[in-house]
Order: C-alpha cells, then structure tokens, then sequence
C-alpha cells in the first residue's frame, strides 16, 4: 500500500518543487508536467503514462489511480490552488512523464510555430481523431506540455507521438508525400486523393502561416476551397477539414 | 470636418459611457459595441457598419476612418488602456452599432447555446468562409459583441446577418433540410450530398451537445467519421469540417 504524505503549507519544499512545473523550464529540467483534474489523469492512465506523483485534496477517492511507487499527496484547499492554473482548483491533479506511444508513422502533422495554445491543443486533439499519430513541432512552437495545450487537447497528448524537431529537416527527411498549407497554393484540397504511401499536412504559424523556406520544400502547396467572405481560416479549423479530407 | 474632441481623464463622463460597453448589459442597452485595432475598424467601415465613435491615440492618424457626423475623441495611453481589454492596447478603437446584412439565407448556421468565446469567433469565421450568410444563436450563446468574439470572428460578424432567436422555433420553422450534429448520428456526414434547397446545420453546447428537444426535429442526425482515438471533435472544428462540406 502506498502511504499518502499531508501537506498543509504553500511553504513546502515539495509543494514548492510541484509549482515551479507551471513554468517550461522547470518542466524541462524535471522531465515532468501538471494534468488537472480527473480526465486528464484518467486519460494518462489509460495510456500507460508515468505518473509520477499524485496530488489530491483530502476528502477526494483518489484510490483508484494509485498503483505501487507512486508518490501521494493530499493537500489543503488552499495549496491545490497554489498548484492549479484554474479559476475554480480540480480536486485531483498529478505530475506526470512524457511516455512517447509507437505510433505506424503514415499520417503525420507537422506544425510550423503555431503560438495559441488553444489552437495547439485542439490540433493536437484532432489529430488523434483523424489517425494522425506523429505530431512534429517546430522548436518555436508554443510547449504542448503547458496547462492551457494539455487541456484543450483533452487527453489525446497520450494517444499521439509528439516530437520537437526542426521543420525544414523534417519535410526533407519525410519518406512520403508532403502538403504545405498556402492561400496562394496551386491545388485544392478539395481536388486531391489521398496519397499511396505516407503523407504529411504542413500547418504553419497565425500570423504567417507555413516559413517560406520550409513551404519551397514541400511537393504540394495546397488550399482550401472557400466560396465566400473570410480571407483566411482558423489554422485549427484548416487542419480539421484537411486531416479530415486525408484521415487514416 | 469632424472636429476630435480631447479627452485625458479616466474620469470624464464620455470615457465611463464608453468603458460600460465592456458590458453586455450596457451593449444591448446604448445597442453599440467596442472593436479594438485597425483590421477591425477597417473591416467595420468596409462592410457598411454605423461607426458612431472613433477612439484614437493622438498621434493616430485616424483620418481615413472619419466620416461626416461621427464622433471622434483623441485619447491618452492611460485612457486607452481602461477602454481596451487587450494587454497591449491599440492605436484605435471604435464604437459600433450592428448594421445586419441581407444574407440570401440558403446556408444557415445555427448554434445551440455555445460557451466559449474563441469557439463562437472562430465559428463566425468559418461561416463567413463557407458561405453560411445567416447565423442564430440561442439566447444562452455566449454574446456576438463581446471583445473576445469579435477578436476571433476577424471581421466577419459584419459579413453575416447574426440574429438571435429560440433554437427549437428557428428548427421548427426553417424551409429547408435541417442537421444536427450527434455523436449517435445515424447518417455520416461522407455519404451526404448537399440537399437541393435551404439547409440549417446545428451545432451544440460544448459539454452536451445539441440538446434533446432540438435534436428530435432535426431532419437528419450525422456525425463525423473518426478513425482515430479522440471520441469527440472541439465544437468549432466539427463545424468547420460541416460547413466545409456543405458549402455554398
């Protein structure tokens, strides 16, 4: 049996140790991150993810995620908030390891500096609707391991590899065929069928969209068909209807 | 010409007026709203909405905005900033009353009690992009005015006609083929061909979902094909990818 450990005090060296996983770096040097509340760490259980260490308030059955090894701490009202990011604190949060799942690697989604994590979340949880289940990021995108990414992303972070690398080398080392998002793009998603082989779906930055450099690499510039006011779309809404187009 | 009138106090009447719209309640009742940023401004102007103030920095040079009969106040940082709901406030912002246009009404977005703001923006957006002119909200939307939608609608609450109304009556009433979104659909969205006439798309609560009383005289239950591990698509991304397919 595991025997949970009280902490009643923002003052705690291990509570201290915990918040600072609100912070990339920290989460960097720790090789570890914050899930709030009981889906998320249902979700990682699930997915065989490393969690780390338990954090629950007092009265809160948090029997059934404990298992052997794992450290457990109940904690006040008022120290769960210190840890949350949330206006209203869940009653369960846990600090977990990143365990990269195997994925078959032939729908891949590569994302060129995305910078909301709102959009990067919702990409992330779309992906792993639509088989995509390798996500590259580029180095400059926002960290999907941040409590506004991991929530929107509603658990499929466990489902999916995700991997940070240079975009560039990624388009060229790609052993399939590769589609860049582009307004000015030469073909419509509409028009293409799904590639023999491997595909990737470029998706590129709010502002700018997808790096000149990387989209000059790409063997397909294509666009989405829009018939009426907008001039642009949502780049989560875009990769919705294009890994929906080529799902697995 | 339109003489600017001057204002430096956080105090001053006119300024308080202003900063109430921040305000749901103050919107509906002055009917104006508050958008912040030149693209804004630009787009409100382009698309035949009543500017009745303009709000600009003194060194702004608001002159291609102003039109006879508008009211125009130079303001300090300070000013702006309690007026702005932004971080980093903007050189401009205006207040507007809502000029509807005439959609020509045969795609017809209607949502059923959306929450987030980012979704309502985002899927004003897509509507706009897809040829969906007319878009009801239920009374328990979220409000179409509030900074944060028109921030993500970038511009295209002017493009649509926006109305809200009673979703079970607006169902009820509609002429033409009416789909609701359910994650027991019956029929995949990839099997159905545009319908030859009107047709209403419904879109749901980000927890619940259309609700059951509206989803019991729809025409047609559908729901995306999903090969992958999420169980279920964000709102915004859903319609989209509907949209998308049934597009004008």
């Amino acid at each position: 049996m595991v025997e949970p450990k009280h902490i009643a005090s923002k003052d705690n060296r291990r509570i201290k140790e915990l918040k600072k996983l609100q912070l990339k770096k920290y989460r960097k040097k720790q090789g570890l991150f914050l899930i709030e509340g009981a889906h998320l760490v249902e979700e990682a259980i699930r997915h065989d993810q490393e969690v780390h260490t338990l954090i629950a308030l007092e009265d809160y059955d948090y029997s059934p995620y404990v298992t052997e090894g794992m450290e457990v701490i109940t904690v006040t009202p008022g120290v769960m908030k210190l840890l949350s990011s949330l206006e209203t604190p869940p009653g369960i949060m846990a600090a977990v390891s990143y365990r990269k799942p195997q994925p078959d690697g032939r729908h891949v989604l590569l994302l060129d500096g995305i910078q909301d994590p709102g959009n990067l979340g919702t990409l992330l949880r779309t992906a792993d609707a639509f088989g995509f289940d390798r996500v590259i990021l580029s180095p400059d995108t926002v960290d999907p391991f941040s409590d506004k990414v991991l929530r929107s992303a509603q658990g499929s972070t466990f489902h999916i590899e995700i991997t940070v690398a240079d975009a560039l080398q990624s388009v060229r080392e790609f052993d399939g065929r590769v589609l860049g998002t582009s307004l000015d793009g030469a073909a419509f998603l509409e028009q293409m069928e799904l590639p023999e082989g491997p595909v990737m779906v470029v998706l590129g930055n709010e502002g700018r969209g997808v790096s000149e450099e990387v989209l000059s690499n790409v063997d397909v510039k294509m666009k989405i068909d829009m018939p009426g006011g907008s001039e642009s779309l949502n780049v989560a809404i875009a990769g919705g209807i294009i890994m929906h187009h080529f799902r697995a």
